[in-house]
């Protein structure tokens, strides 16, 4: 992202600022919140609704936002199962950030939420740069996206919490093995946790919430 | 993409210049350049990989420059294929651009090359803003992406020349209709061109070169 380069160190210091201004009002409300970034099509919105039915049957309360460039596709899924859900669009912008999650705040009913779920855009370079004020990252990439997708992106999984692996189910069929992955990811960052998921049967969503801690 | 927000519309100009000047670059040597967009794993590699084989038989000489944030799998990919090949990563750029393609151009023999692909950082919103001076755009997307693919990302899609929606053969495994993707895309771009493809199998390849000119 060359972006915030353009403002000096500036830029940098101000997105700081405003997470940290979203993490005291996440700890303010009781909220542990999730940015779950990742490529587009990686499965994001059906993992965090398979972490979501298993949240709720313990009892806690799940909340959305739905970051992507337009439409309110994710939105609607987020809201059509139940979730307490905003949507967020971003124009042009390849990533969320502080700001832009901050105003979506304002109107969140964090108070009704004990978990939140903010899904980035579908991009797996540029919301690495942008803390959002969360407790934790979570990555997704799929096996579908081919065996180098760590390795090109060295930058996002050296800073990631947890990395799903997902859809294994189909690793078989495009020849990809989800190892090759999970071996480059602990290269990368040896302290990061990795499960293997499939979000269509619901596969790792019991091992994802333990490594999120939930 | 903010980043060119900030630099009022100069930096947009500057773009366009630079654009220009490969565009002349790729006249005065008679090539035909191609800037390959889409997102991580869709498969853009593999489908130029198999444009070549085909144009070689015709031939035609391929080259390609690898575009990447990191690594050099793809670059090695199309140089282990026998292509005039160029690696360019971009550090933490979501995106190539004009002035970094040009660069690598003083470098690359096109006197030996008819036909050249410039494959782009896989992403599917960030490229959209950054013309780099080729004579078409091809974007390829994965149904393994889903179905909302083409209506998240309008922008990209109203100014794209040719569309592959690729890995069709893994259509019915994933639930993806790859007509939902074709007719979203055609009412974005009606007089954009789409191809179903598969570039594992080779499938639609031949129909691809032919909606691209070659």
């Amino acid at each position: 992202m060359h972006d915030i380069r353009v403002g000096t160190e500036d830029v940098f210091k101000r997105q700081i600022e405003l997470a940290s201004r979203n993490y005291k009002l996440f700890q303010d409300h009781g909220v542990r919140a999730f940015n779950a970034m990742g490529a587009i099509g990686s499965g994001k919105t059906l993992l965090i609704l398979r972490l979501a039915e298993r949240l709720k049957e313990k009892g806690v309360r799940v909340g959305a936002i739905a970051g992507d460039v337009a439409g309110d596709d994710d939105f609607r899924r987020f809201s059509d199962a139940g979730l307490v859900a905003a949507n967020l669009n971003t124009g042009d912008d390849c990533h969320l950030d502080a700001h832009r999650v901050g105003h979506a705040l304002e109107s969140f009913p964090l108070g009704d939420v004990d978990v939140l779920f903010i899904e980035n855009v579908g991009n797996l370079v540029c919301p690495a740069d942008f803390p959002l004020g969360t407790e934790g990252d979570l990555v997704v990439i799929s096996v579908t996206e081919g065996d180098d997708m760590v390795r090109k992106h060295p930058k996002m999984f050296a800073q990631t919490d947890v990395l799903a692996v997902n859809k294994v189910d189909l690793a078989s069929f495009v020849g990809v093995d989800p190892m090759a992955l999970v071996d480059d990811y602990r290269r990368l960052n040896p302290h990061g946790k990795v499960v293997l998921t499939d979000a269509k049967s619901g596969r790792g969503a019991d091992e994802l919430l333990a490594a999120l801690g939930l």
